[in-house]
C-alpha cells in the first residue's frame, strides 16, 4: 500500500480542493478533517471523499466558495447556515459558536441548515469533550428530498437515511468518550464493502425490495433496504432525527443537524468531575472480556489507538483509493504529488 | 381480571400514598403518573409500583415527605433537587422549569438529582412535546452503588443500569412522537416476566455469570447481564448516560437524569413545523408493511391506541397486581377500596 506522510497528505488533499475554487481556509479545514478520520481508521469519511467532493462541486451541487453565517443568535440557541457549501466547515462553525455561547449560558444549541456533507460526526462532539463539555449532535431530514436507506421498524421501504447520532463526554485521563453511530444495523459504507467483495452479509442488516429478509448486498441497491438498529429503538430515534432536520430546521439541503453542548465546568470543577469520570472508566476498563475478546474498549479508544499508530513513515492508504485521488488531482492541474512509498500492508 | 373506573383508581394509589404521610399533592402526582402508564399498557411502570414504593418508604428508603428545590438556576440551566423523595414530583418540577426556562432561552436543560425512582420516562418528554417543545432524557450513574444489570459491549459483567433514553417530537395532528427505550437489549421487567412463566429468553438478551450466553433468566438472578442494545451502540448510549448521571450531576441516591427541551415555536411557526411533521409522518404510515406486520406504527401509537381503548367499565388490572394493591392498602388502614368488577379477560 502507498505510504504517505500526515503532513503531506493534508496538503495535497487541501491543494486538490483549492484547485476547485475554493478558498485556502475552508479548503484547509476539510482537508484536515479527511484526514483526521483516515489516520483514525474511518476510512469511510476519509481520503475517499476527496473524488466525491470534487464531483458535488463539479456538477453544481455544493459550492466551493460558500460563506457560512450565523444569521440567527438568540438566548441559547443559535442557527449557522453553511450557505450551499460542505458541511465540514459549517459544522466547525457551530462548534465554535456553541462553546462560545455555552460558556455564558452553561448550556447551548445550534440548528446547521443549508449545507452538503459534514464528514465524521464524532470528529465535532469530540471536539467540544476535548474542551470539557459534554455534547450530542444528530441529523436527518433527507428521506422526502430522496435520502431513503433505511426501512423504519416493521416496515418494508427505505424512507429515510441512516441519520447518525453522536455523544461525547469528557473522560478525565482517559480523553474523550465518543459514542458515533447510524441508527440503521450497519453503516451504508459497510454494505459497500460487501459489494466489493461479494461477500454475503450478516443476517438482519437489509431486506430486498420487497421487504424479505435477505443476505446479498445487491438487493439493497435494488430497492431493498438496511434495517434500523435494534428494531424500534433505532427506529425511533432515526424518526426523532428525521424531524428534526426536515421539520424543526428543514427543509434541509441533504441533512440539517444539531449541536447540543454543555459545559461541565458549570456544574463541577474539572478535577471533581476527572475524578469521578475516571471511576466510572475504571471500572468499564477493569470488567472482564467475554471469551474471544481481548479486552473491553472504551467508545473511541479503538480511533485513538489507530491514529497513534501511524507509523513513522506515513499513513497506509488503500490503493484503489490513492490511484483516485491522486486521478482527481490530476485532472485539476495539481501535479505536485507527495511521494508514496511501497509499504507492504500486514 | 377486576375491572376498576379510572377515577376510582387513582384515587386509591392516591389514598394509599397519602396514608404513608405523604402530602396530598405529592400523592396525586404520583397516582396519576402510575394510573397514565397503567393505561397506556405500560404495567411495568403502572399500579404494580405501589407495594414497592410503600415498601421503599417503611424501609426509610425514600422520604414521603420529600420537599422538590430548585437549589441553582443559571443561563438556561437548572438543578432540581428531589430532597431524596421520589423522582416523579421531581422529574414533574423538571419540566415544569425546563419549559419556563425555554420560553425565554429557546432551550433550557435541567439536572436532577436526590431522587429515587422516575417512573416512566416517556411521559416526561411527551408533556413536554404536547407543548410544543423538542425534549430529550436520559439517565444512569448508579453503577457504582450497586445498580448493575447492564454488560459493556464486549464485557462479562454487569457494571452499570439499564440507562434509558427518551426523546420527544411535537407531530401535528399525529400527536407527540415519543421514543422510550433502555440501552439493554431488553429491560429488566421483560426478564422477571420470563422468570415467571418459565419460559426461555429469546438469544441475544442475556448472558450467564461466566460471561456465557444463555437463555435462562434464572442466570441473570445468579450473577449474570443484560447485553446491551445492538452492541456498541447501547453500550456507548449508556456510558454516556453512566457519566453524566454519575460523574456531572452525581453522586446520584439511585439515578440521576438530564432533560434538555427546545421550543419548536422559537424556530418555526407552529402550522408550518406541524405541516412539515405530518409530511415526513404521513410518509412513515404510507409505507408498506413487512410481512407479518399489519402496518407501520409511530413510537407512542401503541400506548396511546390503548389508553383510548380503555373500556367503559374501567381499567382491567392484572389479578395478582390488584390483590397486592389491596393488601397494601389494607396494611395501611385504607378501608375504602373501589369496588373492582370481573371482567372476563379476553
Amino acid at each position: 500500500m502507498p505510504q504517505v506522510p500526515l503532513d503531506d497528505l493534508s496538503r495535497f488533499a487541501e491543494a486538490i480542493l483549492t484547485a476547485t475554487g475554493m478558498p485556502a481556509t475552508t479548503a484547509r479545514q476539510i482537508a484536515e478533517h479527511l484526514v483526521d478520520s483516515e489516520r483514525k481508521g474511518v476510512t469511510s469519511h476519509g481520503l475517499s471523499r476527496i473524488p466525491r467532493y470534487v464531483e458535488q462541486i463539479e456538477s453544481g451541487g455544493v459550492d466551493p466558495r460558500a460563506r457560512v453565517t450565523v444569521p440567527h443568535e438568540d438566548g441559547a440557541w443559535a442557527e449557522v447556515n453553511g450557505g450551499g457549501g460542505f458541511g465540514i466547515p459549517a459544522a466547525q462553525r457551530a462548534v465554535e459558536v456553541a462553546l462560545r455561547k455555552a460558556r455564558g449560558t452553561t448550556v447551548a444549541v445550534c440548528g446547521l441548515v443549508n449545507c452538503g456533507h459534514t464528514g465524521r460526526l464524532g470528529r465535532y462532539v469530540e471536539q467540544a469533550a476535548e474542551h470539557g463539555f459534554m455534547a450530542i449532535m444528530f441529523g436527518g431530514g433527507g428521506g422526502l428530498n430522496g435520502y431513503r436507506q433505511v426501512a423504519p421498524h416493521g416496515g418494508a421501504k427505505a424512507i429515510w437515511g441512516t441519520n447518525p447520532y453522536a455523544f461525547a463526554m469528557p473522560g478525565g485521563r482517559y480523553g474523550p468518550i465518543v459514542v458515533d453511530f447510524a441508527t440503521a444495523v450497519a453503516a451504508q459504507g459497510k454494505l459497500a464493502v460487501h459489494r466489493t467483495t461479494g461477500e454475503a452479509l450478516p443476517p438482519g442488516w437489509i431486506i430486498d425490495a420487497e421487504g424479505r429478509p435477505s443476505q446479498h448486498p445487491e438487493d439493497f441497491y435494488q430497492g431493498g433496504a438496511l434495517l434500523p438498529a435494534a428494531g424500534p429503538k433505532g427506529s425511533g430515534l432515526g424518526l426523532i432525527a428525521e424531524l428534526v432536520g426536515g421539520a424543526l430546521l428543514g427543509p434541509p439541503k441533504d441533512f440539517n443537524w444539531m449541536l447540543f453542548v454543555l459545559s461541565a465546568a458549570s456544574l463541577r470543577t474539572p478535577a471533581d468531575y476527572a475524578h469521578a469520570a475516571e471511576a466510572i472508566l475504571d471500572s468499564v476498563k477493569a470488567c472482564p472480556p467475554q471469551d474471544g475478546v481481548e479486552s473491553v474498549m472504551l467508545p473511541g479508544e479503538i480511533e485513538r489507538a489507530r491514529a497513534a499508530a501511524v507509523p513513522p513513515g506515513g499513513l497506509e492508504i488503500p490503493q484503489a483509493i490513492w490511484d483516485e485521488v491522486c486521478e482527481t488531482a490530476e485532472r485539476l492541474g495539481v501535479h505536485e504529488q507527495p511521494e508514496a512509498r511501497s509499504s507492504a500492508a500486514e
